[in-house]
Parts: structure tokens; sequence; C-alpha cells
């Protein structure tokens, strides 16, 4: 389940072109990487250009840098040269778009095509004729409901801040960097994985509601807000913890972590299928505006998967509502220069039939 | 120099629009992050959608995500929506997009434009009329040449391989796994730099070509590759070295590295600016023939910047020709099974008026 899911892309294909199929388009051309990986499976690096052709009677053509893939859910995979002995072109689109416009052109009677409006190259849009119908929205729709591939893969990268946290609650003392911590961390992340990360964020701050890890030591008394977003073979985890850097949470600290508790209570309590995301958001300011010290000035959570934010939205922003599939972070907080600065706890949930499972069922102490 | 240079991001846009002078272009509209930075100043994650739009009598409008950076060689901010209560819109190149509608709509008379034709977004050529032009192939013939600020952004860089290298020394022995030697090596140019890496490659696999670290303990009589590039600031730093992982090179291990040393010396007394690239990659061909093993299947070199690859190329792929201001790697490598498997050393060089300056002088010896 870690590697490429033929099968799993297909049935993405699948949904895709039936959330579409009111739109009569008579093919798909997709470019960004993400959106080949979750259609067609391989997982290109930012440094290629691949493609993918998906035709309305199933038919897919992956357009691929320089050789086939191990695997694909393709029937035809065409390559492009992405290096020449050795070296990347900076011209990869134009040679990936050349290949797309080949498999366009051998198509016949396409006249409306669905595409990325954010990134369908003038390549294709300025050499072949057709209407073009913007998917994207659609693509982002679909890829919130994650399917049990793209879950173990979303497991994984938790299992990794999991690590994460064990480590930081061996080594966070005062007077250790944050510079150093951020590498202890990535460290345990990598060694879990047994690969390098695809991603490597996010707040390593210490006394601060948040920030990239600085050339500075951390000090007693401040609380250490760690968001971690490693993500495994493209997709993110998310979670966060706060620890007391010196061992001893303030009462005002231990008070206002009561209530952060709360909401997690809360949510596992009323979230399934059919609730409200932005009512239950309202519901948990109601919760942080009883604590006694502590402002929310934040979402309360938001999907995972292939980009850091998705949907549903636990936001007012927003108007979603739970859905089966769901994979969303949890991620109350509350800041004041008292609590120096305050905590922001964070899990991950999956929607399922009935409720909701905690995907990252580890530790949540301040010490 | 390690910051945003606004004189020098001015610099840049004139010279990019001399070298368009015959394009009769209105104005050009820039979406890609990259392009953005070298242009403006700003650097900008993957995760957000800048632009900026440049018109021909010099003025440029930067289209941010959220708020004004606080420096950036425009006239004018827009800013774009990219989060809302902390969350990431799935739709900010629309957003962005908008707001650079705005600006074009708002400027009268602007019939032709010029657009990096791998990433003009539809939300643009279907909402604006106009001619495109592509200018992505001039950006990149202008990247090629760098300026003080950028060239003190790739010292950066290389200086973290330096101190890459100094800890790979200290710790490669037979056993150690190779998840590790690339944790201690990030963590090394981490704490270089101050701050996290804006890049993580290249190769970590010992016993190989090349390749990604793997969960695997390396052995005693291997050469371990280890090609690094990490970046700074976008900036990429591309250096070899091959270690041996028992201390002891063996006499045809030995042999082998004074014909790549021989390509260097080779290197730094015939390169000038005029030199041609193609005929120094077929020249070290040639003293790499006459070494008694080992084989050099790859270009000998590339320009390095905001993308790992950049011109010059020192590739018979290619006819470029040695000019002032290029940054560049010179790779040598001689590889066969009997010397497990093989080496390759890596120095980058800044071209200069008489010669070249070679930016990574450290060590170079198997042990």
């Amino acid at each position: 389940m870690l590697g490429i899911e033929v099968e799993a892309s297909r049935s993405r294909q699948q949904r895709l072109w039936k959330a579409l199929s009111d739109q009569s388009l008579d093919a798909l051309v997709v470019t960004q990487n993400e959106h080949v990986q979750w259609l067609v499976g391989p997982r290109y690096e930012w440094k290629f250009s691949p493609a993918a052709v998906l035709f309305a009677d199933g038919r897919v053509v992956l357009v691929a840098p320089n050789e086939a893939p191990e695997a694909a859910a393709a029937d035809d995979v065409l390559t492009y040269e992405a290096q020449w002995l050795c070296t990347l072109r900076n011209d990869q689109r134009a040679a990936s778009s050349d290949q797309v416009l080949k498999v366009l052109r051998e198509a016949s009677g396409l006249k409306r095509l669905g595409v990325e409006f954010s990134s369908y190259p003038v390549h294709l849009s300025s050499q072949f004729e057709a209407q073009l119908v913007d998917i994207e929205p659609e693509l982002y729709r679909q890829r919130r409901q994650k399917d049990a591939d793209e879950i173990a893969k979303i497991r994984m990268a938790i299992s990794g801040t999991e690590k994460m946290y064990e480590k930081a609650r061996e080594i966070i003392c005062p007077g250790i960097n944050e510079l150093e911590v951020f590498n202890q961390l990535q460290a345990a992340a990598v060694m879990q994985y047994g690969e390098a990360l695809t991603g490597t964020g996010n707040d390593f701050a210490s006394g601060e509601m948040g920030g990239p890890a600085r050339n500075r030591q951390i000090e007693d008394g401040e609380l250490y807000i760690l968001d971690l977003g490693p993500a495994f073979r493209g997709y993110f985890a998310d979670n966060s913890r706060a620890i007391a850097v010196n061992g001893k949470p303030t009462d005002e600290q231990q008070e206002a972590w009561t209530y952060i508790m709360k909401v997690f209570a809360h949510l596992e309590s009323v979230v399934k299928p059919g609730k409200s995301c932005k009512e239950l958001f309202l519901e948990v300011q109601e919760i942080l505006k009883a604590a006694p010290i502590g402002e929310f000035p934040h979402h309360l959570g938001h999907g995972i998967g292939l980009y850091p934010h998705e949907a549903p939205h636990l936001n007012s922003c927003w108007d979603d509502t739970f859905a089966v599939g769901d994979v969303f972070t949890c991620e109350p907080g509350l800041y004041d220069a008292k609590l120096r600065f305050g905590m922001r706890l964070e899990n991950d949930y999956l929607v399922t039939e009935s409720g909701v499972e905690n995907l990252s069922p580890f530790k949540m102490e301040l010490a």
C-alpha cells in the first residue's frame, strides 16, 4: 500500500469522470505532479514535468520523464527526454507538451478538454484548439475523500511525527538550540520512513506561536510548540504538541491545557458523517472562550493529503460537512504572553461510518 | 547580500527587457516563484502563488500572498488572500490571477505580453486578450549570468557542503547506515546556514554510481560517492566527493583518482571566457579514456542557480561558450564494479575575466 496502487488510481480516474459527467468533456489533460500521482500512480519530483491524458472512454496515456515507470494506471506510456547525458533540461515542459500534443492530435473529435487552469501550458493551449474547462476545483473536491492506499501513506507520515515527539521529549531542555531540535526531529522521521522525507515543515520556534527553527537557544519557562508536517511519498502528516521546556508547566499553562483537551473530547463525541465543520469550529470557539487565559485566533483544522491544507475546512470561512474518508486535523490553540507563548495541540482524524478514528493517539501532555 | 537585494533585481529586470527589446512586448507576466524571486526579490515557498507584472516603461507590480514583503524591486504591491484564518486556499492561483488581471486591465494598450509558456494560467489567457510570446527561454538565458547577490547565496550554499564533507569524513566507516549519514550531513548544513535548507539532494548511496540514502549499512571496500546539492534560500550548491569507506583506497581506486584530478588541472588551465564548453567536455573524455579503469558515461557539468541544472552545459548535447558570470560544476567520474563502484568529484567554479575561481577548494582525497 506504500507503493503505486494501480487499482486505486483507476478507481480515482472513474470517480473523477463520474463527478465531471455533466460537463461533456472528451478528454482531460493533467500536468500537475500531484494530480499525475493521484490519478496514475508514479510520484515525480518537482524537477520533472510529467503529464497525463485521460480520455472519456477510460483510456489513459502517461507522459513520463526519461522512461516508463515500474507501474502506472495507464494504457500507454510515452516518454520525453528530461535529461541529456544526465543534465536536466530547462525546457522540460515544452518537451512533455510535445508528447501530449501528439496524443491529442492522434485522437479525433476532441472538442472539450478538462484541464487545470493553474498550470495548463500555453505550449498546449496555443497549439491545440479546444474548449477548455477548469477541472482543478473538482480535482480538489475528489482528492478530499482518501482511499485506502492514501490513508496507508498518511498513517506512515504520522508515524514519523510520533517518533519526532518521542525524540523531542527526550532532548528538549533549556539551552538546546532550535536548529538542533529541528535536525534531530527530521532525523527521527527519516529513520522511521527508511528514506528521505518529501516535506520538512512546520513550526520549530520556541516561545512563539509558530515559525521556523532559528539559531537560538530555547529558554526556561517557555512552551515549545512543535507543529510537525513531515511528508511521506508526497502525503503530509500534520500534528502538534506543546512541550514545557523545563518540564514543569505552570498552573496557568496546565489550566489552559485542560481547555484544549476538552476540544478533543468534544470532537470525538460529535463528529460523524453529516456534521457541519463550521458548526464544530463555532462550538470550539465557545469552549476556548471559556478558558481563563489565551486567545484562539486561527482555524480549528483542515484536510491533509498531497497538499498540506485541503478540504474539509474546520473554519468559519468555508461551509463543509464531514464525510466518510475525510482525513483532517484538529488543532485547537491558546496563546498569551503569560503562557510563553502558548500551546497548540493537533491530532489527525479519519472520518468513519460511525464517527472518527484518531490517527495520532500519542502523548498530549505538556511534560 | 544574503537577503533581498532590490538594486540587483532592478538590474535583472533591465537586462531582461534589453534582451527582449526586439520583441515589441508591452508587458511581461511572470508566475513562477523562481522568476518572481529573481526579478523582484522575495522568495516564496512552493505553497504560494505570487506573480509579477513588468511593464515596458520599467514599472513593476508584485502580486504577493497575504501581505507586502519587507522589500521588493516593485513600484506597487497588490496582495491576494493565500490563507483564510490560516488555512491555505487550494485556489490560490485563481486568486493571484484576479489581481494580475486587474493590473492588466487598468493598463491600456497591452497588445503583446511576454509570459512563461510552461505556467501562464488559463485564468489569465482566457480572460485577457493579447498576443502571447514565450519569454521562458530568455529568462533561462539571462539567469545563467550570476550577479553578486546570487554568487553570495551560492557561496553560502557551497559552504554547507564543505561542512557536510567534514562531517562525512568524521563519521564514515563500515557499518554506518546511509540514512544516518544523510541525517548527520543535512544537520551539518542546517547549522552552517543557521536555518532550514531549501533543497536536500542529491546522492547518498554507497557503493553505487548514485541514488538516495537507503536503510542499509555501508560496507568495507566500497567507495561512497556523496554528491551534495543543498540549497540556501533557493540557490543550489552541487559538489561531490568520493570517500573510501574503510579509509584505505585500493591502488586501482587511487590510480583512477589521479585521472579525475587531471581533469580539474586541465579545466583550471584552459577555461576562460570564450572557451567552448562542448570542446572542454570532449577534451575531458579523452583524458578519462586514458584511465586504466572506469567509464565516464555522463555530462562533465552544468550551471547552478535557482534550478539544480542550468546553462552553461559542459555536455556534447549543447554548444555553449563560457562567459563571465557563469557559475558551473565540473564533475568528472569513473565507474567500474572493480572500483566498488567508482568515484565522482565535483567542484563549483565561477568564470572571471581571466579564468575561473574554484568556489569549493576543499579536500578532494579518497581518504
